[in-house]
């Protein structure tokens, strides 16, 4: 059965493999201090422009979220964030659990903008009763979004304006980062992001990796004793080497960016095949992910050949239907769904 | 100066501070075990008609939504709430503190429907990742709301069958309980008040008391170990008996609903003179609270006289502003309040 | 039946409640800005001879203990108390709910000392797993003890020192301060104390107050949004005048230390009887808790008749029970038990 | 170097690296419902004997400790553990993250017994207060012990007769399990551990996996909606393949057996060794950790040549010092330490 579920249905990249064999017999030290780790953090500092940049190997992107977030804020401070946002839907309440409200705003595409947080802050500050309101800490952005769409440069620009003139963090939610930042829409590159944020992460587990996620402090602002942080997460891994040795790799020859920009001109490819199709799509997303409205009939017809996700009913008739590309993604697996699709 | 902020900016009812005077030299039992408490759960049991109700005497409104939803719900289950409730607004993230999300639904005139929380139910059951999102285990209402509205009886039965039905808590904020119950609108009384929730509480401090809220669980229904919750949240009175004899001073000769009656009737008067001074209301309230709709240049003229709340801009040219009546509004300061509006 | 189980088993000393009655009619502002909290504060910042202390009232022992801790560390830290500390023991996980571990150290009656800390700190320190580790950031002292027993000036000059050294914040829990301070033995006042910690409270609940607890941040030392991490506990009361009333009073013409001289002189003669009806004592301790040696026989004889609290068994054959004085204790309280114990 | 440091500066064995290889082009379902995981609980069912087992993979130690003692806890509760005990020392506060205090017991060389925790729940039992105090809900035992002993049957049986009494759960950390269950000492088997606990951990990080550990639920006895709460720890995998296949082939022709018990037979080289060179131990270790007091001049020569872990001093002249095997210790490695330590 052809798979479009999502980009974690695979193994990892070879060369990831490859490394983890090649070094399984050298001895290292636990818990983040590996060499692999070390050598890592040093090609994702030169990788962003960042000398000063702090990072850290976390294992999942949930546990990333809840970590970094509660690292960052004050124990009564919240994160403003979409209301599809991750962390305001499908993390099962992770933040929360850390004591953390999400202020959520409603979204557009996925998106929110300056000028929202913006008059979210003007009501809060005007608020005669702010001091009773959980105080916003940070600004939370997922970059693509879960619909697969894109900030501009002038949006993220704005934004964390925006945060530097409220003393707002803004953090970055990258599980997808690649697909994002390879994607022919998007204006801008690495570096220029992590000099527009406080704190971004890498996505792995969604970009060829087994799992891990590279958390990027960008200028040096670590929280204090974000190790520690990481343990009382239950966030630490003991063989730090697993994440170390994968980041290594996929920062050695541009090979995270390589099979990013695969993924997403792979997602044209499907893109082009759904419209010939003869289906339209919720929203335009310049990445991997494809949100096409499809007749239920041809749903149930579908579903027989092909594994896709079931976001929600566009209307009685209809649903909204999430296909995905990965750095996995095969020419053939392309071939059989063409035959599928438009035979 | 003429004070119309809120209504709990007086002392409390002069019964209540002569049964504590009369009381004062008598030793009791500590924790709540002391004679006046146990004579105030039987009086509000009686007043409820509900003779296997749990009670238990709280400290204030938000340290008692906190401690009854994290007692009644598991780590992780969130609470279904108005996005204008007082757990979602004005609590400082007291309940996310103890690790729960609040779920907000957008409301109207400050309340939310048994229909919206019914289609928020059909897409959380119907999302394939339901798994993977903070799980509904009770659904909270205010009442009267924080617009000061009351929900129907109709629409209380309805979220009330619902809640049944899909195995959720219904707990009701009854932080002004009896100015809901006593207005001329409300079409239920206490007793079909406690047939038709698990939970509720009777708020004293802002009917006629110094502090204090009785939680009431309707059928045998207190979470166990509720006692250790309440230790747990901090919020277990040592001198019970100060809010036992308060409570005992309420439901004797039906203290609490007279007072409460005072209030709605003088919000009444309240209301016709703001409208006869001409000012037009943000919603129709029947309760204590009324918002009306006021020109910035008289809110200016206004201040210097009454106090009031000024709750969010209108437009660029009015605010709308709260104006709250009391158990202690005397009709004096009405015929204040009349000289200073239509002179 | 005479009673002698604890210090809240009254109500509130006559003036207090004289004073609420007086000021029943005023109307205020609410959540602590009201005229007495005010005036309270400029008093107790006298009785402390500290114009830069930062003031605030909540209601209770464990509610302030939880919130006072949370709010003064940060999320990974924990605190260092005896392990028969009120927070280690009797608040059923307050500080724990927060996420904070309570790090103890056996206790010698009741205290803990300032080389018993450092010990434990130079093995935190030296172990290679040291950030593997809850960090320390606060030492929690109780004065008196839960034994009744105290600190003297030298013992807190040099946890305080210590403290200062290893940056760790310094908190002493007073829920009996007066009883301390107004023992013979104490060899150090008010203001001293002030001097010697960075945060404390002076208990009113067990000193003749119906509730509350007035925390003092020595040094302009409150923690960021202490207001609002205060609501986020639950903590705030909506009538803040009830708390400030009563502080106002109990620090007028010396009222405090008054009633907390009289409650420790009471103590004694309850010592001296104790001793002449031939029982031993568990220790020595100075203030208004005497925990004393009964045999079993004798225990059951006495209960009949005065009521105390069973707080272990001593051996076999006999218990260690606790009696209590209070600001409340009266002579004629005191010559009945002289009957009892000694006819 | 020589490297006795710990048991996961390896990597993972060989046939786990060339399943990983082998399956990698496979495309599967995601957070643990893929093949292999579905596989690997079948083939841990069968070895525990127990078919009616729920079982769930996490990533690493703390995690599952934490999110097991959370799930099966209900909010009030803590958890009775040893003093010594991985959650009590070196999980920098994760199970209080989640609001349980450890309460923990005076262990002697890493245990605690029946009669001790029976001793302590006699005493909570009787105490007055005990509604003001955490309740016992579990009791947590390591398997083996931080210090490398093990609990003998008749010990496992005794607490857990005690805690079906008292119903409380029995956790069993086995993080090491295999290095437990595989030593000569040990007079049970895995079916029979299986059926004297509610829960217990088969630790793969410590035992031949890149990361892992198996949580078996023993009776069909996970906690309601456990799923839900792995994910709201941040516990869950995306790629759920990761831990299925490493389970699955450690839990194929006996491996995790084999490769546990090669590391204890080269325990007991290591201890001939070290014993042989003259030192003492500082208690006696049937598995894979081995506690060995070394004077501090040799601690600093050997140090040269050999990574082990400075336990703590033992007394001013010499160090408690840990080494130890694991599944990957060579035979060259012990070759190379008899020279290092005899010559």
């Amino acid at each position: 059965m052809l798979n479009f579920e999502c980009d974690y249905n695979n193994g990892a990249h070879p060369k990831i493999l490859e490394n983890l064999v090649k070094t399984n017999n050298t001895q290292s030290l636990t818990y983040g201090f590996d060499e692999w780790s070390e050598r890592a953090k040093i090609k994702i500092k030169k990788a962003c422009n960042k000398e000063d940049a702090d990072i850290f190997f976390l294992c999942g992107g949930t546990q990333t979220n809840a970590t970094v977030i509660d690292g960052m804020l004050n124990s009564y401070e919240g994160v403003i964030a979409s209301d599809e946002g991750h962390i305001s839907v499908h993390e099962a309440g992770a933040v929360e659990a850390f004591g953390h409200k999400v202020i959520t705003l409603k979204s557009k595409n996925g998106k929110i903008s300056a000028e929202q947080i913006e008059n979210y802050l003007n009501v809060f500050e005007n608020d005669e009763s702010r001091d009773h309101v959980a105080q916003p800490g940070m600004v939370y952005l997922t970059f693509p979004t879960e619909f697969g769409t894109i900030y501009s440069k002038k949006e993220i620009y704005d934004v964390y304006s925006l945060c530097r003139r409220y003393e707002l963090s803004l953090f970055i939610d990258g599980a997808r980062l690649g697909y994002g930042l390879m994607c022919e829409k998007c204006d801008f590159d690495l570096p220029w992001l992590a000099d527009h944020c406080d704190c971004f992460y890498i996505g792995g587990t969604k970009v060829g990796a087994l799992c891990g996620e590279a958390v990027v402090f960008t200028h040096h602002n670590a929280p204090k004793r974000f190790f520690s942080i990481i343990k009382r997460h239950g966030a630490l891994m003991a063989k730090g080497r697993l994440a170390g040795i994968q980041f290594d790799t996929l920062f050695t020859d541009n090979l995270y960016f390589e099979i990013s920009k695969h993924a997403v001109q792979t997602a044209q490819q499907l893109k082009d095949l759904l419209q010939q199709a003869g289906f339209s799509f919720y929203l335009d997303s310049p990445t991997n992910q494809q949100f096409v409205i499809i007749p239920n009939d041809k749903v149930k017809e579908l579903e027989k050949k092909v594994i896709f996700t079931h976001w929600f009913p566009f209307d009685e008739k209809s649903f909204v239907c999430r296909f995905v590309t990965s750095w996995a993604t095969t020419q053939q697996e392309m071939d059989e769904l063409r035959k599928i699709l438009l035979s």
